[in-house]
């Protein structure tokens, strides 16, 4: 995995540059100097063991240019350390996946001597995030230069640095070469064989893998839907005989999907290393703060913070608050229908050219509102989960997402909600439905990988530009002081969290109301489709590389996704059993009504039993991982041998060694 | 915990029995000295390195005592070094759980030499239990003496003598002195305090305590439901206002009162050391048998089963034969109806006294053949839970119990469904409601603990009798050969299950029907406080010593009355739904279901995330279990370091020892 070139333009020492730090262009030297010193500075001393240097000038530069630009990179012994650090899991020698150790390291497969294939660039990027994040101060009172910057003892330096300002940046670099074999082989060529997964894992880690995995992976589970879904819309509308075969079709396949997705993610992430990995690595989130006190579990001391003082947060603030934008979302909701209302009674009085305008005008009212919306309350989420003061990166990407989504849910299908329950309206309801569907599709294809694209060419040419006024180029190939500009300058990767949304979003408009509008499944194949070359183009030309994040599974989303296949069940069923055919089969409403109900029980306990037998990890992972675990507990026996020094008599004398025991099982 | 007396009547050694085993009065000589001599061999030769002795003859010798009953006892290094062997978890010098291993045990609490309390009488036998089951044929192809009894190498030597006969029991003795104290503590004083529960455990082991500590929960969680329910009976029957409060606080109760005792459970399970244990110990149930191969996560020879061969044996046999069972079951409901029915039409027409009598006959006939059936479906599940050869003992119970349970469900419940929701009749519900838990609960205590202490009793009196006869006793202790073949006499206790069963659908009565009858609450708090008594009486004095079962949790039944209460929500609010002054508060019949119907699903949803919430384990729990996972990682990666031997610089050189890391950790 090693880059093309060491680190060259006029500074001495050359390592491989993996991460880039940039800094303030009015940071004070004394606080530069200490932060590298700290991060040059030996372990045992409370340093990070790191190789870090200055990034030279430019070809062409400018005033205005940042000076305070630093390349970070660590020796292959360090990263070594850092990979048993972090609790990497690599391929033993005997084939199933361990905890990488040091001194163990010729054990395990692949590893062939110092400098080589081992570990990839975005787990050395990683592992290098993982030991900037940990450097902690030591009995500093303040940055060196900046004394407004307080610190205390144990408090993540990169962490104050960045909430001050400071720290501008922490971003992992590019790897030209590779990035190029990679999206040939993901999107430049038009083909018929799936994402090159590890790759992409090799590359940008484990959750964005995941990310692309669930993508393919939901595609190829709704071709069946979509499949029979066509010929229904091409057909027959309103045959309701078969709407009920075609929705108790989609509500159990739903649920089939996503039990199989969990096992699929489990295989995936026992070859990534990942899905026994989070256990032994629970370092608190860089932003959490508390007491200086002793962790419980490991002994290292870091900050607590009791976890009653978080609940009362959390169900005495953050509920009611969201409780209450549903509540105000809910409000908008109506006021546009009695807007369109309105507007619908003007029009229908006394038709003119204006009246036909003001039509849209809720419409567009409503739009923009609920845009308004969304922004403020994704930023009122973020702030009130970080007040939440969570341990955990993991528990506050939880309670990030389950605020968001709830939000969301809302505000996509309320109003086909409404429109399908409270106005009863099918006519209406399957339009909405197919205008929502499109138009969403098209303005997250537009907004997510076109329009920042289109940004980071004006951006690019401008730079390329203004390099070439400097010197003239014959290749493409830029020195590597301005590809690490370049690429500083790109837009920042926030995550898989949008992606997620969208496509739960989309899993929402094909399950809730299937039976309505069987093609939202043929439209959204079509649509993930252009979503896996759009989202791998973003992720290679649009943004910074992102650091790789080691992720077990598709953590709260497959939650989020089960928890919709579960209102789906109840609302396909309600739209069949509110179908006039349906009603006229039976005597009674009454009767009908029971049936329905009655069919949607035996489904949803269908649903949670068949939750229930499908196994979350497949056998043979299970096995492998029992064995660890087995011999985890066996190597604790022996430890506790070897100290056991108050022993009176060697154990073998009293029974048979392991050797002799496992010879007397056997007979 | 050692017995009043070793072993004294004529046999020269001397040691404490813990276990009698029975064989057969026409077993051959040269089976009995291969056996015996097999449980004395050393472990290194495949034997179980256990003593052994011939009980004696009884005071009052008889033709047909059998002489071949047999005391085994242990050395207690044996048993310490059986108690690593079975996984047992002991409380440890600094206040945590864990595994006992032989070379560590001055480091645990309470172990103060040999021969002390460190381990209890009952987790003495469990061992000596343990290490007889694991005792495995070598090379013999037939027990000696019986060439019809075939054995193969790594059979399970004890279960095949059980299948064919030769072995008639194997049983723990009872410890008279510390039977008399824990039967004084637990029902013989009338009290308001607690159970011994702490004592239950420690001489009957976890298993059993963890049921009557279940029992006692249950109680009194549902004092509170008795509190409201009895003033609802006393004075307002017709007031359906507030039976729907009562009703969703039954809902609602009945979650909270199952996700608290998963919380009690587990704090129980940690301090008695069997919530960790049951992952290190998973040994195959004696009677699984299959082609002998190597288990994938120990690496040790065992019979292996493929488990498609046992899905399909479930799904394919043991599923339609139990879906047949249930059919039956309707059918012969609705005949009973129809027979009902038909005998009311006959007194109706024409009431002489021989068609009065004829009104009970179908009630009788029907609760016989329920009987017939339930009996001829217990054997029936038996055998087939057996043949589909489940590798674990707590797989085996599970579906067992799952197949016991939905069949004894439908039994005592589909006809309250019937008249509830095809007959709508609440009166008749009621009654039935009422009679059916009455006459139950009177019939349980009845058949549970006094019946069978009748029998008891007069077989003891028989025995003493007889034992009179040979030599006059100044008092009533028996000489130890009397007392063994006394034990060896009574009944066997078959386990918690029936007990468990009783409760369940005790469960049911209360909470499936509560806003028809709320009086069930009362009745079933009262029964319990009895079921109490009756239930540590018969442990004490009807049934021999059970071997003790080191449970975690009480399994399947968690889920069985968590299933109890989802179905609990939805007949209650079906049955709010169809109560008249519900339907005379809505304008048309159709809203007033959808109203229910929303009602329900809020509440269900409600009860889902309520189970979401509340963690099963408590947190300090949860934090010591990760302490111990993270020490027992830790270990792992020490263990490496060890065995590493192609390190090629020692670890020190390149990153600071752990000690040092932990100080870096700190600044």
């Amino acid at each position: 995995m090693l880059l093309q070139g060491p680190l060259g333009d006029g500074s001495g020492s050359s390592f491989t540059p993996l991460v880039v730090v940039e800094l303030a262009s009015d940071t004070k030297e004394e606080a530069i100097a200490w932060l590298l010193s700290r991060i040059r500075d030996q372990q045992r001393n409370g340093g990070a063991e790191l190789l870090v240097e200055q990034l030279g000038p430019g070809v062409g530069p400018q005033e205005k240019e940042n000076p305070n630009l630093f390349l970070v990179g660590a020796t292959w012994q360090r990263l070594l350390s850092g990979a048993e650090d972090v609790g990497l899991f690599k391929e033993f020698n005997d084939g199933s996946m361990r905890g990488f150790t040091f001194a163990d390291r010729h054990n395990f497969q692949d590893f062939k001597g110092d400098g080589d294939d081992f570990l990839s660039m975005a787990e050395c990027q990683y592992i290098i995030k993982h030991e900037l994040d940990t450097l902690r101060a030591k009995d500093e009172t303040h940055v060196p230069g900046h004394s407004q910057v307080k610190l205390y003892p144990g408090k993540s330096i990169i962490r104050r640095l960045q909430s001050k300002g400071i720290l501008i940046q922490m971003f992992p670099l590019h790897e030209k070469e590779e990035l190029k074999r990679l999206s040939f082989s993901w999107y430049k060529k038009v083909k018929l064989s799936l994402q090159p997964l590890d790759d992409i894992r090799h590359y940008y880690g484990e959750g964005q893998a995941l990310y692309f995995g669930f993508l393919e992976y939901f595609t190829f589970a709704l071709v069946p839907m979509a499949l029979i879904g066509a010929p229904y819309y091409l057909f027959d509308w309103e045959d309701y005989d078969k709407y009920v075969v075609f929705a108790v079709f989609n509500v159990v396949w739903c649920t089939v999907i996503l039990e199989l997705w969990k096992r699929c993610s489990a295989s995936l992430a026992y070859r990534w290393g990942t899905l026994s990995r989070k256990k032994a690595f629970e370092e608190p989130r860089p932003g959490f703060h508390g007491v200086l006190g002793f962790n419980p579990v490991t002994g290292r001391e870091e900050p607590l913070y009791p976890n009653s003082k978080r609940q009362l947060r959390i169900y005495l603030v953050s509920l009611p608050f969201v409780l209450l934008c549903l509540y105000l979302s809910l409000y908008v909701m109506m006021i546009y229908f009695q807007m369109e209302g309105w507007a619908l009674s003007v029009h229908d009085e006394d038709p003119t050219f204006w009246t036909g305008i003001m039509l849209f005008i809720p419409s567009i009212i409503y739009a923009v509102v609920i845009e308004i919306m969304n922004l403020i309350y994704r930023y009122a989420a973020e702030f009130l989960t970080e007040w939440e003061n969570h341990r955990l990166e993991s528990s506050y990407q939880n309670h990030l997402v389950l605020k968001v989504l709830v939000f969301n849910f809302f505000n996509c299908f309320a109003s086909l909600f409404y429109i399908a329950f409270v106005m009863q309206d099918m006519v209406l309801l399957r339009q909405s439905l197919a205008t929502l569907l499109i138009t969403s599709q098209i303005l997250n294809q537009f907004m997510e990988a076109f329009l920042p694209y289109w940004l980071q060419r004006r951006r690019n040419k401008k730079m390329i530009h203004k390099i070439r006024k400097g010197r003239t180029l014959e290749d493409q190939e830029l020195p590597l002081a301005d590809q690490v500009r370049l690429e500083a300058d790109m837009s920042t990767y926030l995550g898989t969290f949008d992606d997620y949304l969208e496509l739960f979003l989309l899993f929402g408009y094909v399950s809730l109301f299937s039976c309505v509008y069987p093609l939202a499944a043929v439209l959204v194949v079509l649509n993930n489709i252009t979503e896996v070359y759009s989202d791998a183009f973003k992720m290679c030309r649009v943004f910074k590389r992102p650091f790789s994040d080691p992720a077990a599974n598709i953590g709260v989303w497959q939650l989020a996704f089960e928890a919709m296949s579960v209102i789906a069940v109840v609302t396909n069923c309600a739209l069949i059993g509110m179908s006039p055919q349906v009603k006229a089969f039976f005597p009674s409403s009454e009767t009908q009504l029971l049936w329905t109900v009655a069919v949607e029980h035996v489904l949803l306990a269908f649903k949670f039993i068949l939750t229930f037998l499908i196994p979350d990890v497949p056998k043979h992972i299970q096995i492998k991982q029992a064995r660890l675990e087995f011999e985890s507990l066996e190597a604790l026996k022996k430890k506790r041998q070897l100290h056991g020094g108050k022993c009176l008599k060697p154990r073998s004398s009293v029974r048979p060694s392991s050797e002799e025991e496992r010879r007397a099982y056997r007979y």
